[in-house]
């Protein structure tokens, strides 16, 4: 048996995020599918967690347990014959059998991309979030640095998930334009549901006056979602990397 | 009567291209439905030129003569929300009644853009052209300069052209790497069919040594398309700006 890390890139756009589900196209589905037909084995991956309908990723993680006679190295070239253009395998190494995609990550880093510009731009309509109006980088930058270190982000997840201990560490946001492009880049232990999109539209609310800076600490101490700002939109954000 | 300029950007990806066609979805053909919708009249209008299916546009320019009651500065905002959201209005102007998007084009600027990674990236796979072998910068700018100045470009415009007069002047190639693209900006009076394609891909083959610089001057005096490289990908080119 091999324990196989696969390392993922892809275009979220036309998928409904990364799980499997019945009836709708994902990212695991589409991976599982090519594996079967490379591997002929019915091949269950475990990605380091979910990405959601219309998020993109440059280094998300999958791990599956199985026997094959095809060298790991090779899979690459193999299924990305297989597997439609907009999902990439960069990478399959063999890991000691403990190794698990998702038990095993230790840290992710996000990117959120937001389109600052007077004209909206079709090219990136699907890979980012357009904002037309002046955003003060100072003002969100400050702002951000509520958000390091290690909280109770209970305010920041969106319904939906079942996970009860809502603590995370946040290590870095790092915040800075590039073009027409602010990009926000977080780095931290684990993220819970929707929180990246659900912190960038509260840096947003900030910049457009609508929370004021001196009520952050008091938005993540009262553990209340209804506190925070709305959920930035899927399409400007991109699993970057997952540590281990 | 107004005599209206629009300022025109698309993601070229879903479309056959620029030019109303019976059976397929072209640009021209939304923008002329969505203008239907938002004046109430059948409206012709005319492109700086064609773009092939695929390809890009940031600075497309169109003009129509028609006689309503919207304030010209006001189509953008109304026409957008009617248009598919890979095409956007960006500006619309009155000009004199001797304007005409096609006729008083005094140049253009085009855009190829060279993914050139180890990894293809899936965000890009429509933005770019996907190279993930050693470009040698310094060779095919060296390269490039042989197709500056006023010559006969017939050997590197495509068939299915009736154009006569293949002299044409490009002004400036101006090359290099920005993150992992390499970015080509051509800028001349006019390009012959798919010239830019065609250039850019000879280009590409100089640098993998299938044409040798030294034999360029011939290829151009040839003016046999035999000689040159082929054409590089619909989805890599972008017509960034048209200049009167």
């Amino acid at each position: 048996m091999k324990n196989v890390k696969l390392t993922i890139a892809y275009d979220g756009t036309n998928y409904s995020g990364w799980q499997r589900q019945n009836n709708a196209r994902t990212i695991q589905y589409e991976i599982e599918k090519a594996l079967k037909k490379i591997l002929k084995k019915d091949i269950a991956i475990h990605g380091s967690g979910r990405t959601d309908a219309g998020v993109h990723a440059l280094g998300q993680a999958a791990s599956f347990i199985e026997d094959f006679t095809l060298p790991t190295h090779k899979i690459p070239v193999v299924i990305n014959n297989v597997l439609p253009k907009d999902i990439v395998i960069n990478s399959a190494e063999e890991m000691d059998m403990d190794f698990h995609a998702r038990y095993c990550a230790k840290g992710k880093k996000y990117i959120y991309k937001i389109y600052n510009d007077s004209i909206r731009n079709p090219i990136y309509r699907n890979y980012s979030w357009f904002i037309n109006e002046d955003i003060n980088l100072k003002k969100i930058i400050e702002a951000s640095k509520y958000f390091i270190g290690q909280h109770d982000f209970k305010s920041f997840m969106a319904a939906g998930s079942n996970i009860k201990d809502t603590i995370r560490t946040i290590y870095s946001i790092n915040i800075y334009r590039k073009d027409k492009f602010i990009i926000i880049e977080y780095e931290g232990n684990g993220f819970l549901y929707k929180m990246v999109r659900i912190i960038t539209a509260t840096l947003i609310d900030i910049n457009f006056n609508k929370i004021s800076i001196k009520d952050l600490e008091d938005i993540i101490k009262s553990k209340d979602r209804s506190k925070a700002g709305p959920t930035a939109p899927a399409q400007g954000l991109y699993l970057a990397e997952v540590y281990y």
